[in-house]
């Protein structure tokens, strides 16, 4: 960036909200994933709707990038400013505005992040579910449209949305919606800003819905056979209606890697994991229910937990998993996030783990198996270049064959840099539309460029 | 239209798709509401996307304006060619294109209606909940973002898109989503089309997401004092995460018109009622809890039932509400379709009575007191232009309310003609941005023209 245009900066934002830092610019330039690492010209820690304006104004005038950080816990470089310019900082926005605990409703800043926000909420019997495992900010996770491993109950970030507050590359400040729960009024705005990914506009407050804790949270287990007999089974509880608050898959492979990391003997097959939330006698009865249709489909090892002890343990093998992997030394990891019609589920793990198989890298099946996402985590290391290579390669593989089969390259992780290459196999002729609002809402191009679109 | 247009139309399309009958003319002139007729140049009965893009690259070329008319159920004008041209009608587009029972997913063209989809689909244990009342086509219902009693449980129409194919002004084809139940990748264009009145494209086919017909559904009833007390019982329903199928709010006025017109004699008193649905045993948890709940915030007459016949029986005063009023001789009906949040509920619907009793107009409050959704049903003399202009000043001053009160001007009628007037207040600085999204999707201002945008 040239000098006067930082000075001008500088004067307009005040010097006590930029950073030139050399560690401000380094947590900046990289996020969770392996994308290459780019340094913004500063770092900007805005405090409120009026601060963005500013900076987008000027910007949008001399075309310099901007591009918005919330935690810095996306895994496809969505937050790396790699054209530079500005990157922007939401700490100095982490306010909650308007709490309304009657209507299950709540008005926050984007820089909030989701442990934060269920911190204040929680004591007032409400949560807000969206857990996509990181501590993520709200605004990134909306930037993301995030979901994880509720979403088969309460759906993904686009749907707690009921109101953004935006400001728009020109300065703009708009509301994409209202604090009614539905509406037919206007084109919904709400919805095309989730999963925008810091293109279209910056969120500056977010109202959300939320819920009511259950009562009671039950936790329970099965293994299978095969992850297809897993995924079928998993089928038959959705076409039950029971509302599971969770379902999720694990494959024996991630399992023996969690085994043999924390010294546990969980039964190292293929594994289904459920959690059911309500009444003490609602979920009673769900588990019940389960129960029997998983004998039905012959599980073994059927277990389950009532109190949070029992269960955090029964769901060891699940939250640890990650960490079972990551922790191997020397490796970096990368991995899929396919999302495909239910039914395609159980022929995705296989060509999953035959592809983990094939590379002779370490690596792990595991997925929302309630929504047809999956994900490998395939560990690789990153100096040599063979393995990074095949590791890519399990990725880009199971993208495509997801594509394939009629479903998603990515179900919650977003496309940021890693997936742009496959917008056009995904969308076909909707991307040339998709660039286009994009043109609309952002002519000279400042907001995260270099993100979705190739 | 000029005749050499008219001439081309009939040798593109064929003269066998084509009609100028005074009965077709007139029976697309219109809708359910009393917007003012206009009658299409001539109306177009399209057998699959081909015939559509043709008839859109001449539309496109020489400007002239194509409404597509789904079963005519509307309640704002949406169908209504204000700007003649070409009504397009899709009786001819009915077909179920593929049924995908295991994943709980079916792809239609647009022209079913929701009760043809659900015959199809209940024989194999699925239904499709939405019910917005009429008996609406599929592709009315997803352009209106339809929802009404079941939205409490299952969301509204955009929230059951995977994926439509859709036809832009210039005649390409585009699929907005993909199979998966959920995705990050690229913008959320299932959502702006929804919603989006037949304005920025035509929908050709639709993949919607089933569910599991209910093992079990159960039907209670209960009355409080005053409808505040009702709006306040049923907050309490929401806040402790019981998932009821269906939450209905009907004033004592509306009761006692339904003694009247079916001889009933339903206790004359503002009443709440319960649909829950599951299996056997939840339900009968569920009712079991709101009915303590209801006792404890002072209900009266609590009454349940377990038989369809007397679920039909319990539920006659809400399913016959509508017919009640409009049977009434020489009468003709408006209505008001605010959403607000909860808290504002017993607010509005006070409101909306003293507003109807100061008319002396008939008329009723209902509602989906779930989602904040409220009706009234105003009856007027239309060749009274004094009880006319009563009527519409109800409307108007329900809609108003509901906007400073923070909600939404239609929770599930839609925009059409009738709420043109309230967008600016609404959506504020985002209208414009509206209207750039529909000059962008069409330029040449051919879809649907004269809605939503005054």
């Amino acid at each position: 960036m040239e000098t006067y245009l930082y000075e001008q900066f500088l004067e307009v934002l005040g010097k006590e909200k930029i950073s030139k830092s050399e560690s401000e610019l380094y947590r900046h330039s990289r996020d969770e994933s392996s994308h290459p690492y780019v340094e913004p010209d500063f770092v900007y820690f805005p405090e409120g709707v009026e601060d963005i304006v500013k900076v987008l104004k000027i910007a949008n005038e001399h075309k310099i990038p901007v591009t918005p950080y919330g935690a810095g816990s996306g895994l496809e470089g969505q937050a790396i400013p790699i054209h530079k310019g500005i990157s922007m900082n939401f700490d100095n926005m982490k306010k909650i505005i308007e709490f309304y605990p009657e209507d299950l409703m709540i008005t926050v800043e984007p820089g909030i992040t989701r442990l934060q926000l269920n911190e204040f909420i929680n004591k007032h019997g409400l949560y807000f579910p969206i857990d996509p495992g990181a501590d993520a900010s709200i605004g990134g996770m909306i930037a993301n449209n995030a979901s994880g491993t509720t979403a088969v109950r309460y759906g993904s970030m686009r749907d707690q949305i009921l109101d953004l507050e935006v400001v728009l590359a020109n300065g703009t400040v708009i509301h994409t919606g209202s604090k009614a729960k539905k509406s037919s009024s206007g084109y919904n705005l709400n919805g095309i800003m989730a999963g925008s990914e810091g293109t279209l506009g910056v969120i500056t407050k977010a109202t959300l819905k939320l819920h009511g804790i259950p009562e009671k949270v039950l936790a329970a287990r099965c293994t299978f056979n095969t992850p297809g007999e897993c995924a079928e089974a998993a089928q038959a509880v959705l076409s039950c209606g029971i509302q599971v608050l969770r379902m999720e898959l694990v494959d024996a492979e991630s399992i023996k890697q969690v085994n043999s990391y924390g010294g546990y003997a969980f039964p190292e097959e293929h594994s289904l994991f459920f959690e059911f939330a309500g009444t003490p006698n609602i979920v009673e009865e769900e588990a019940s229910v389960v129960e029997e249709l998983m004998k039905e489909f012959g599980c073994s090892n059927w277990e389950r937990a009532n109190t949070p002890k029992d269960r955090a343990d029964l769901w060891k093998a699940r939250h640890e998993l990650a960490y079972s992997y990551k922790h191997i030394k020397g490796k970096a990891s990368t991995g899929a996030d396919a999302c495909v019609p239910i039914s395609k589920l159980a022929e995705m793990v296989v060509f999953g783990r035959t592809l983990l198989e094939e590379s002779g890298l370490i690596g792990g099946v595991f997925g929302h198996v309630g929504d047809g996402n999956f994900h490998t985590m395939v560990m690789y290391d990153p100096n040599d270049p063979v393995e990074k290579a095949k590791a890519k390669y399990t990725d880009d593989q199971i993208a495509m064959k997801a594509i394939e089969l009629g479903g998603s390259c990515t179900g919650e992780h977003g496309v940021g840099v890693g997936k742009m290459k496959y917008q056009l196999k995904e969308h076909g002729e909707a991307v040339e539309l998709m660039k286009s609002i994009k043109l609309l809402f952002d002519p000279n191009g400042i907001l995260n460029p270099g993100k979705i679109f190739i």
